[in-house]
């Protein structure tokens, strides 16, 4: 059997340096688990990338990377450079839409050693799977301007729902609630204010539900689901939103387990017609670039959701158990600032490969 | 001078048992500060009303309602009667853009006596001013659905964000900063995700703060910015939000201070062109309704920011240390389950009232 082809991309900021450690948690599991790889790097995806050339990617970004089963992904962006909405639509959002990744898995979970800023809880208290649409939307980039420049200036977007793309989605969120002990779906929604998209959406939620009567499901208005998540988060178990909902899901929910820091997805092209995307929740973080600050574990918990989606749980569930391992602290294992230790990024790296 | 025009509008559910209960309060603050008012009631704007005639508001609702001065508005909604979108675009919803309602005022403050969901928290920790744009945004109501009923079905809805309409609330919410001692506004972004708009909004926060160089500012991508208000919520002093992130930050906010029960909302026409509205930021809650388990200091509340608004700070002051007085434990006042307490809405309104 063929090797895996992963690309590796770093990105900007903190990308470089946590990507490193996924990479090293990488080696560690296919030589354990005999998982053969072949890894190839690529520097384009970043802002200095862009300062040199002009674009974030270069003509043929398609064609080199379509042949890839997983894309290695770190994190991009650095506003002084170039500003977000060019680096991110030059780069990691042509991807997650070109190669068609539409279901985006963002877990968060309070892991034994980590401190939710909400009070009284104990670890497995959160258990969350965010599923969120990443094609299509919010995220549209459709509209333009009018009477730029004028007193009557005005910037119009549209959000752009569509049958085969809300419902590909729910149907793999349903499936996800399926498979987990709790077997409920949320589904975010704001079909009170935003009235033309968000009742299409509780209309293809209610028509997919009747194709899986194993889940029960229910639903939220965003603004409530924002407030009960801090209120009572113990009540979720997988919760489907749109674009813009399960952006701002998968933000709240690692946040309420600790740190942003841990937080992993996984951009996801089912069908396997073109590479599946893997990084960490958070982003490039300029502000603690090149200082060792930042926690790999997003990153590498992101490595252990590729082996997943490429056939190979058992990788998965020891990257998933050594990072446990690291996190509890009678491990003694070194801890980053975020979760108030003072370990830097390697040696955090390095732990994690080592309990793999 | 003439006395101050109120209308009442208390809606469904639960807006029909915190309406009272603010109007007694308003009616002891008219007493005590000798404020002249002239209080009329409707029963349009809600469900019921909706069952009988087909439509939430009469044909001629603008002209009715245009010469009052305010609006002390319950809450509407009832999905088994009516649907959300049909119920909330046909009454609130209209209200605020027709009257042009552009500024959704909405504080929110951890209180003595109220229990953050947060760890550690003191009461004060938690000081938000919400500023939301009221009438434009996510909340356009412009667009529809193509190829309905088919496989190629979708749904389209436009953002529109205009010149005037971004302009007039940001100076209003940097206006409001000026005013407080911390004198910083946080603007609630997604300029890396939302392509055309968010970027808009993004030049316009630039280009209005220039005029105001004695408020600090910064901005936050909204999906941070949750995250952060849960890690951080002392950082932050006015918040800034288009349509949808307003209300979602409104929501999330009153949360962290322990009870959505006690937030209120201004939604204010500033050129007094038409009447401004008043509600509670909680919604009709059908599930608690007829049972007297409302909080009704939501609504209290915000019969103390009509006040304001009026021209009665002492009064607006009076209401509000009353609240305070009564969420003090130490006061030994009835509590709504909400609070831990087990009083109904009429014996905390009633103490309330008291207390004024
Ligand atoms: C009921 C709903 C349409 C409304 C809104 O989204 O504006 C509510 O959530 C609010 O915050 O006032
Ligand atoms: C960087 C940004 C465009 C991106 C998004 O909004 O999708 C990020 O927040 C994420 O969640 O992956």
């Amino acid at each position: 059997k063929r090797p895996w082809r992963i690309a590796v991309i770093p990105g900007d900021g903190i990308g470089q340096e946590v990507v490193p450690q996924g990479l090293r948690v990488i080696e560690a599991a296919a030589t354990r688990f005999d998982i053969a790889l072949q890894i190839e790097h690529f520097d384009f995806a970043s802002c200095d990338y862009y300062l040199r050339h002009g674009s974030m990617l270069p003509e043929d970004w398609k064609e080199q990377l379509d042949g890839f089963d997983a894309i290695f992904f770190g994190a991009v962006g650095w506003p002084e450079k170039v500003p977000d909405h060019i680096s991110l639509w030059g780069s990691l959002l042509q991807f997650r839409r070109e190669f068609d990744q539409y279901v985006n898995l963002r877990p968060a979970r309070l892991m034994p050693g980590l401190r939710s800023p909400l009070a009284g809880l104990q670890p497995g208290d959160i258990d969350l799977l965010i599923v969120r649409e990443n094609t299509e939307g919010e995220y549209s980039n459709a509209g333009g301007r009018l009477f730029a420049g004028t007193p009557r200036e005005m910037a119009m977007q549209e959000t752009v729902m569509t049958r085969v793309g809300v419902d590909r989605v729910l149907h793999d969120a349903f499936n996800q609630a399926a498979r987990r002990p709790r077997k409920l779906l949320t589904s975010a929604t704001k079909s009170n204010g935003i009235s033309i998209t968000m009742p299409y959406w509780d209309e293809r939620v209610r028509a997919v539900a009747a194709e899986h009567p194993q889940v029960r499901w229910n639903q939220f208005h965003i603004d409530a689901l924002c407030a009960r998540l801090v209120q009572r988060p113990q009540e979720f178990d997988v919760i489907v939103g749109s674009n813009l909902f399960g952006d701002i899901l998968s933000d709240l929910a690692p946040a309420l387990c600790g740190t942003l820091g841990i937080a992993p997805s996984a951009n996801l092209n089912p069908e396997r017609l073109h590479p599946s995307l893997f990084e960490p929740v958070h982003g490039s973080a300029p502000d603690i670039a090149g200082r060792g600050l930042a926690n790999p574990i997003g990153q590498i918990w992101s490595a252990a959701l590729m082996f997943d989606f490429l056939g190979h749980p058992k990788a998965h569930d020891a990257i998933v158990q050594a990072i446990e391992g690291v996190l509890d602290p009678r491990s003694g294992a070194p801890r980053t600032p975020d979760l108030g230790g003072s370990a830097s990024t390697q040696d955090m790296g390095r732990a994690v490969a080592q309990a793999v």
